[in-house]
């Protein structure tokens, strides 16, 4: 098996399996990993995902709704389906996953659910219930291999393969004292090459990394880069061991804290499902461009000071918003290249006051080089050294502006604890448009006309 | 240990024991992860990481190189080392680490570094620099535990530790044949749960994904993350068993992307180092802004065009650029979510055609919630009713504009193999910008001149 991409001809042959028996369906299923299945339910009408996950085995049908995108809501599959098959697929399930499916329903429902199922499964799904699923307890899984710091390497051994029956893969060992507190870690390669006398004492990693469950997920992923962990140990308050995060959870809390990050500096709600329908759309983005319309207005109220320029000079209002516009676009740049490298590592003073200097460098430079385009064409086309000598000299001033407040505002708005991510677009397009229309017009006023 | 975050107090430390003697700068050093002193670098300048990696042992040294950022190009400080330190650093590196730091140098400084290491590992590194390094290829490790499938357990599990003496952390051993073809995967857990007379060949499990080498590292990663996969085989035209990719790597591959799809929806060049130099940033975005400069006068011609209509109704000027922007603003919006959307998975016909529909209606409603506050104020301030309308048509006919253009432009040139995230802005901004202009002056010239 290589790599796999849904193409069309593969959501034709489900879709034409669809029209048929149950036994037809079937074999065309089994040639699917349930990753896959997971995939091509994107695509499909939600009768036919109820039908497929019924048909499926309770191990697969389980891999799948693990496997599927918040966005594709899993939770709605196990809620219509059959009590008995969704007390087998629940059991089946890893208590993480389990968790996070079961945390988008309702509380009567998420009761409804775990009354059905094995007591231990239920108790352990509530216990994960109880945590914020942003944070180390919502992510991490509570079925991890641990065993007793007092044991001898035989012991050991045998509890650890005993342990190892229920799971896929395990990464880590942990080893607990008799309250349950978390005492460090054990390599499967050092108790397999450990003298038949060793005992886990001896053996014990005691210089290991943790996380308390409240610790927020972006701060888990960030230490499992860091120290390139394939797992991290979580616990309480008192140390005792409440489970582990892996490396796989975090590639999901990546992918979506990214779009979340896109999202934001495009002034989009962060909460905006991306299959979302039109309803969330507007009530995520309205707020935002009502904003926008504020200051948008204060900039618009620069150009109504300067009514009589405009109207003695009309074609200033078509340069103003050559220079607004480009304004914004470089400043676009240096926040996008600020933002993200404030959201990659905290920088010094030294840092941040040569990451201003820099883009005002740079605004300086790009504004002189638009600069002279424009003087050219105004040159060229209007005839008037005077005229290009103002659009030169506004193009450069908001190119430094832009450099400036796209540099030093998502820094300022980080130091004061307000994420850059989300309002310094906002507030840079601000300065871009008012000194955009303000340089110009002001310019040309105090230049171009006779009064 | 728990959760490091780099504060003004370490490297206040740091700062002050670089003042002082080797011994004394040798204890504060010792407090601080591999991966820590690595973060530290980046405020550090480059006298003082040339002293600290040279005092440092060769384990731990390499251990800072290898977590260092492209960034901070621990390629120079290699470069800069006695060669007997630099030799006893490279051998320690994982060969993979070493080939990323060594592939950024001058042919010859390669040669000078491989020459004098330990023939074997200059070999492997090598034959690993001969892929480019967005592959997986170029992202495997070669330090691999491979068993030979005719092998019984003792045999294997012998050979296993054998190799694993060498390694950190193993996640996966791999079956081959004599010819070194992979045969497929085994569990640790599998081997030693085996019957002593078990062989390789009963416990193997054929049924494993694996890539080749020329794959480009965002199908690596999509895959990994995909299958839930720690590790991944990569293999030969001939399946001959190549290394492995480890989900660690592909951690830093998505937050790679990640970096790239933001700057180039912003854009910005995707190779500009964000802590390049300004040299570097004048060129990265200069040519993006010289476009955009052919994009406004394009969007300023509609201005020109209706230089009476501005000279006789100067508050019109005001007002277009509220509507342009705020078409600006909206298309930001439907571009981000669906060029996120599709940098996640595919769209189907049916999907794209949902996502064009639901922008429009997302654009029509959001216009007309704008285009009434608009509205409003015209008849406060301007007390106006048919400037109040031409705006409120004006604004719903931007932002349907924006919708429509900010969810089809990204997905046309994703279906014509441009990607989206780099072109689309400049096409949307171009659309609102310049129907931003046309609406209001075109009904203003129709419905509010007395000509």
């Amino acid at each position: 098996m290589q790599s796999f991409e849904i193409d069309k001809s593969d959501l034709l042959r489900i879709k034409t399996a669809l029209e048929g028996d149950d036994a037809g369906l079937e074999v065309v299923l089994q040639e699917y990993h349930a990753s896959e299945i997971a995939i091509l339910f994107e695509k499909l009408p939600q009768e036919a995902k109820e039908r497929i996950i019924n048909m499926l085995p309770a191990d697969i049908a389980s891999e799948v709704l693990s496997e599927m995108t918040e966005e594709s809501h899993p939770e709605d599959l196990l809620l219509n389906m059959h009590p008995d098959k969704r007390s087998d697929i629940v059991e089946e399930l890893d208590y993480d996953d389990a968790t996070d499916i079961i945390s988008q329903l309702e509380e009567h429902e998420q009761h409804e659910i775990l009354q059905d199922i094995d007591q231990e499964d239920a108790h352990n799904i509530r216990a994960l219930l109880k945590y914020d699923e942003d944070t180390a307890g919502g992510l991490m899984n509570s079925e991890i291999i641990k065993v007793n710091i007092n044991l001898d390497k035989k012991e050991a051994l045998d509890e650890i393969i005993r342990q190892s029956e229920e799971m896929e893969e395990f990464y880590t060992i942990y080893v607990v004292d008799d309250e349950n507190v978390l005492q460090g870690i054990l390599s499967i390669k050092s108790i397999i090459k450990a003298r038949s006398d060793a005992r886990v004492s001896d053996l014990v990693d005691k210089n290991f990394i943790y996380v308390k469950a409240e610790l927020d997920q972006e701060d888990v992923a960030g230490l499992i880069s860091q120290y390139n962990l394939t797992t991290i140990p979580v616990v309480d308050d008192n140390m005792k061991l409440l489970g582990r995060v892996t490396v796989d959870d975090i590639i999901d809390v990546m992918e979506q804290e990214s779009t979340e990050d896109i999202l934001k500096i495009s002034g989009v709600s962060e909460d905006e499902e991306l299959s979302g329908n039109w309803k969330e759309a507007v009530k995520s983005r309205l707020p935002w461009l009502v904003i926008n319309l504020g200051t948008a207005y204060l900039a618009a109220s620069i150009i109504r000071h300067f009514d009589s320029t405009v109207s003695q000079l009309p074609q200033i209002a078509a340069y103003m918003t050559i220079i607004a516009g480009m304004g914004g676009n470089a400043a676009t740049q240096s926040l996008a290249v600020t933002v993200r490298r404030i959201s990659l590592s905290d920088l010094s003073d030294a840092q941040a006051y040569n990451t201003v200097l820099k883009e005002f460098l740079v605004g300086l430079l790009n504004g002189a080089a638009n600069g002279l385009i424009v003087f050219a064409i105004a040159m060229f086309y209007d005839a008037d050294p005077l005229l290009g000598l103002v659009l030169f000299l506004a193009m450069t001033g908001n190119l430094v502006i832009a450099g400036l407040t796209g540099a030093s505002i998502p820094l300022v708005l980080k130091r004061v604890g307000i994420d850059p991510a989300v309002a310094s677009s906002i507030i840079i397009t601000t300065f871009t448009d008012c000194a955009g229309f303000l340089l110009p017009l002001w310019l040309a006023s105090k230049f171009l006309l006779h009064s």
